[in-house]
């Protein structure tokens, strides 16, 4: 279909794991690509499959699904980075599949990825592992500084499978509650604000960058993400440095986003990654070119990466559950545009859709 | 599902007549607002099934089938004009089509268009019907006064059905040629420019232009649109007010495509109506919010029309035949925005796909 080495032509497939709106907006920029998308999801109907040509519906560790799936395609990527490493390994033995399952054995776990930062020369909050009944001395030492976040190491996301805890707080009984799996304990850090970084690699070490965002969480889910962050450009520059570095050394090809934490003075530190588009990139949909998307489909497929262009400065805001239930007032308003994800049940705090609001260009 | 007369709910099911590179928009425009997309069209695997939630493949005067998909559906929309008029009522009794049978039956004869502009007051390029063999002497009249351009008047597109004449040209013959169908004689003018406009009109008489742009046709094919065109405020203002008075007058709730040609002494003259997205409305999909797309589908589901934002000035090229072949060039071009349609076969002239390029914002 395509010389060794080189792009996919158009015409080939693309296979996606997930079937969110991650997965869908990643269909969508397959198409306008001109390959074609099958997505690959245990869910009945997912929001993907409404806009791809073949779906899979199958269970992540399901080994001859996964097998005759990657028959079916030319290249994976995925939109979320909790499939099993042992299934990205058989896929891997057919198909390319970008990100791999280097990135995401780090990204799975918060203990894996501070070490990987670390190893990196990246600032992280001061962290301590929770592992094992041994390691609760040195959490309590962490816990008596200040302010910390227990956290689950693994399958965690938008808050799910952590708790706060006051300075001095009980951190067995907090271990308890998250049942005693493997976990990580980090102290809170005064912060001044959270940015996220994108970096798009390409097969061959070829990377480009969208600058650095600013996101606001809510009740540990991404509230909203304004583009481009107020900081400074040599900030700007430290945060896509670190980005890359944590790309490379990974050896990532596809799309890594990076969230960090910039504290009130002025250190920059990495809060988490993620080897997927992720929601902080929803405004390039709207305002910058190429988007997230279009970057994560062309660095599986092997297309070169040109330049992210903004074409304005936006505003992404998501719409949580029942707040969805607004659009028809966000469709009537200028200057937003209006995202829907094809879910039908708007469970609260569920990600139903999301409006970028443009802003005026700067004269 | 929907209040009577409201706009419909998200998850609702868009009908699109027609499966080719605008339907494959259209469906991408209706899951960005949340609606599923349902593609009718004649040909197996259309470039707008692979991104669709459900196809029916029949033809387009398959009146059970029809029957069906209006079932299925919650409003239609369509990508190709000249659906049968017998089809779109067979529909319309059963489901809102937007556009409906009274601009379709219009645009489906050069005629019939021809006389709906002169009645809107719109000028055009001198024309005779020639329809009967007494129509010939009229035809001759206009033919010897300068070179004159011979249509079929159902039916062609892309400079498909037409014969150029010279002065004093033997209109006989060339009718013979197009099988002495019901045809107009349409005398050149000589042009400074050809433009087009987009006129999206809702449900409740709202409406919102997309401004003019210039575009360039090579072997009657569109080649190029530059984005906004270079004319004057007063002449832009014109062009919409003619095409928003054709929408009106035909009473059309959806997009209309209108074609201009300014002469070289300035005049403003009505070319061509197409009552759904527009070749020359691409370039919307990278550089203007909203996008083409978009607005017909917010006017087909009844959602309101928010106005149009130019992100920066752009230029659209077709990609035609083998010229797709060149898409991993066209990829690796910095503000060069690729698409392709999905398409297996390059025959030539074939619409393929097409770039945008993006220009430097005005300073």
């Amino acid at each position: 279909m395509t010389a060794i080495g080189g792009p996919l032509a158009p015409g080939s497939t693309v296979g996606i794991l997930g079937g969110g709106q991650l997965g869908r907006y990643l269909a969508i920029a397959a198409a306008k690509l001109g390959y074609r998308a099958h997505i690959y999801a245990p869910e009945t109907d997912p929001p993907a499959g409404q806009v791809a040509a073949a779906v899979t519906q199958a269970a992540f560790d399901d080994e001859p699904a996964l097998a005759a799936f990657a028959d079916a395609v030319d290249a994976v990527t995925l939109e979320f980075e909790n499939v099993p490493v042992a299934s990205v390994r058989c896929l891997a033995e057919r198909v390319p599949v970008r990100p791999g399952a280097t990135i995401l054995e780090i990204a799975q776990d918060r203990l894996a990825e501070k070490r990987f930062a670390a190893a990196c020369g990246a600032g992280t909050a001061p962290w301590v592992p929770l592992e094992a009944t041994d390691d609760l001395a040195g959490a309590a030492a962490l816990a008596a500084a200040g302010p910390t976040i227990l956290k689950t190491a693994r399958l965690g996301y938008d808050g799910k499978g952590q708790v706060a805890l006051p300075a001095h707080g009980d951190v067995a009984a907090a271990w308890d509650r998250l049942g005693r799996v493997p976990a990580i304990l980090e102290g809170r850090v005064a912060l001044a604000r959270e940015l996220s970084v994108l970096i798009a690699r390409g097969t061959d070490g070829d990377w480009v960058a969208v600058p650095p965002v600013e996101n606001r969480h809510e009740d540990g889910i991404l509230r909203t993400t304004v583009a481009p962050a107020a900081v400074s450009a040599s900030l700007a520059e430290d945060a896509v440095a670190l980005a890359r570095a944590l790309a490379e050394a990974s050896d990532t090809v596809g799309l890594l986003a990076v969230e960090f934490f910039v504290t009130d003075n002025g250190a920059l530190l990495v809060n988490e990654m993620a080897p997927r588009p992720h929601n902080s990139g929803h405004w390039t949909l709207d305002a910058a070119k190429p988007d997230q998307f279009d970057l994560a489909i062309r660095a599986a497929v092997g297309l070169p990466l040109p330049p992210v262009r903004i074409l304005c400065p936006a505003e992404m805001t998501n719409l949580l559950g029942e707040e969805a239930g607004s659009w028809a007032d966000l469709a009537a308003e200028p200057g937003v545009c209006l995202h829907l994800y094809g879910k039908p049940e708007a469970r609260p705090g569920r990600k139903m859709g999301h409006v970028t609001r443009l802003k005026p260009s700067a004269p």
